[in-house]
């Protein structure tokens, strides 16, 4: 059901032919208010796909009423027609909308794209999908809506939190390139909670400040990342500016790790946890340095609890901590104490595809966890086999 | 015959049983003068392996007579055991060339190491070995010393220089692990130009900042990287510092791209070619974005020349360009003109395995090359199946 659960949202998935096979590849979501509050969260890379700036723009004015996604192609470095294109879209959804009574303009129209960069999009197919989405929008469109943004994914992604009489609903895609700044992905996210642009800003931003761009895939940072919460207030409950960040962070945080769990080839699910740092950031720079490291995903992946792999990429980083310090366990051996070998690495079980790696710097009272997966021959082999 | 073709030089490479299989581990390179100055540059990890403490202070002391150098034990992540391991590696090495008649102590010695991180290394068989290399010594002994610090190089890597009356000659090992600040690998230079340790350090440093620095093979930084420039003086000539720095930068480079060349699991060797950059800082910044990013290296080790990939990659950096200004060719064929599809990519030639990416920025007059390999299933084979 997803982003359909919160009362006052429609969806839709449809097979427009955008992508080989026939699989459905439009999503359509609309808010039926009363409200039409929204924020965004985008992309950190500067080659920032066509829908990714038109949406910045949509978002800025604080109202959306509809959001449309297309798997099948990004849209990304197409140049100016590209972005004619995008706009193209949302005109056309605001026209086909507000021929069904729902009255709006093109400006109220956030647009979403993923699949191959540098290609146009097949606009005759993608327009007359559209017509076939606001046919089929319905308060049980979450799931097919879901279904249209897959490319790699292997399945749909999709969380539901609930608060006092309001809910927060989502939907996600995106198990490649997950990123740096910000996981690739596109996400939408919605709630029946009375809130305005501001306060929904506020809670995307710390939601995924702690969810998302603490998920590293491969290092990659896609050109088109776009994260959109929108509000109906069809509740009638405002909730406080905390108990609606912390839901939003939850349905964030599953759907992260529903991201981390279907990454292109992973055999394994890894969670770094930096302890004892001086600060957040230095804790958070660890954790990343060592989870887009190669050789320790490698490692994991042939079930080699490879610490030294560990102690030379934090030993990259700028973090507070003395080599000499450093404490390292694989799913809970100490295999590493004060920067040497401790206990005996054929201690560690990897048999099974959840794998924590714990780093205790020993420098101070910071926390903070990065999750990300191993590098298989899966990985090559769908990254080298396909253009995406 | 590498460092032995300077005159003043001896050298020898014998196995020590560190290296399970019984091939060579232990080299040796002596320094007969009459001068003994020597310059360094070390790996800028800050989890650095005993041998690299060790000798960051001995080559401080300006005066190096001997490189001890062991394959089969990076000696890193070792506590101060280790330390002390390498100390005595140094003061036996003094104690056997000091009983030859070739008299030193032990903090002229400097020492190197590679191998797994985290291990103690089997100290009576590496100083039985030092004896054995001991005796073994010759001014032949260039092509032995090379063999016994390979790893999972599969073949030696030599150079040579000629000035006018003096020579540089070198050899180095390293395939995996080619980094960031420094690209992984041991690396000794010799040259019988007079030359003291301030002119020989900023001879070395202009040439790892153009060569060593700028190949890249898996953006993975080594505990143990060091490069050690010795001077004999037994030419008598002095050359200008300039034709010095040339010379030497001449020698890194072409050790440079035969590490690159000969990098783990490697199908490809590629050029990032930047050009159009304010400053060559912005094009170093890019060339290394492009060659880190595993989705453009499998994409190349799929034979795709996927432009959208690079410009992704290229979007990650702080350097001054604007995303429609950009062009991208791949072999000489331009992909991407203005941030869009241009030529067609099916007239990429990828079949070779030599490739070149030239990203003209359009922002400035600048240019750096880094140099890469992609990301094959032998890579991650060759790092998932051994612990290195």
């Amino acid at each position: 059901m997803s982003v359909t659960v919160p009362r006052g949202f429609r969806a839709a998935g449809v097979a427009a032919g955008l992508k080989a096979g026939g699989a459905a590849d439009i999503a359509l979501v609309v808010n039926d208010g009363p409200d039409a509050a929204v924020a965004g969260v985008f992309t950190a890379n500067r080659v920032k796909a066509a829908p990714v700036l038109w949406s910045q723009q949509v978002v800025h004015g604080g109202v959306v009423r509809a959001v449309v996604l297309n798997s099948g192609g990004a849209n990304a470095c197409t140049g100016p027609a590209g972005f004619q294109d995008t706009h193209a879209t949302a005109e056309h959804v605001a026209a086909a909308l507000t021929a069904t009574g729902h009255e709006l303009g093109a400006g109220e129209v956030a647009v979403c794209s993923t699949g191959l960069i540098g290609e146009r999009l097949p606009m005759p197919a993608l327009l007359a999908g559209v017509d076939a989405a606001v046919r089929e929008l319905s308060p049980a469109g979450g799931a097919p809506a879901a279904e249209a943004i897959m490319t790699t994914d292997t399945r749909p992604k999709t969380t539901v939190t609930r608060g006092a009489g309001w809910t927060v609903g989502g939907m996600a895609k995106g198990a490649g390139m997950l990123a740096p700044a910000l996981a690739t992905m596109l996400c939408v996210l919605t709630t029946d909670a009375v809130a305005g642009p501001e306060a929904l800003d506020a809670a995307l931003r710390e939601a995924c400040r702690v969810t998302f761009d603490r998920i590293d895939s491969d290092g990659c940072m896609s050109t088109n990342d776009t994260v959109l919460l929108l509000s109906s207030g069809a509740s009638g409950v405002t909730p406080a500016p905390g108990e609606l960040a912390a839901a939003v962070t939850a349905a964030c945080h599953d759907l992260a790790q529903q991201l981390v769990a279907d990454a292109e080839g992973a055999t394994k699910q890894i969670a770094v946890e930096v302890v004892g740092a001086v600060g957040e950031d230095d804790a958070v720079e660890v954790g990343r340095a060592v989870a887009r490291n190669n050789l320790v995903k490698t490692a994991l992946f042939g079930n080699d609890p490879n610490w030294g792999r560990i102690l030379a990429a934090v030993g990259t980083t700028a973090a507070a901590f003395e080599p000499d310090d450093v404490d390292v366990a694989v799913n809970g051996v100490w295999v590493c104490r004060s920067g040497a070998a401790a206990e005996d690495r054929s201690k560690v079980d990897l048999s099974g595809r959840d794998v924590t790696i714990r780093i205790d710097l020993n420098a101070g009272g910071a926390a903070a966890t990065v999750w990300t997966n191993d590098l298989s021959h899966a990985y090559v082999h769908e990254n080298s086999a396909y253009s995406t």
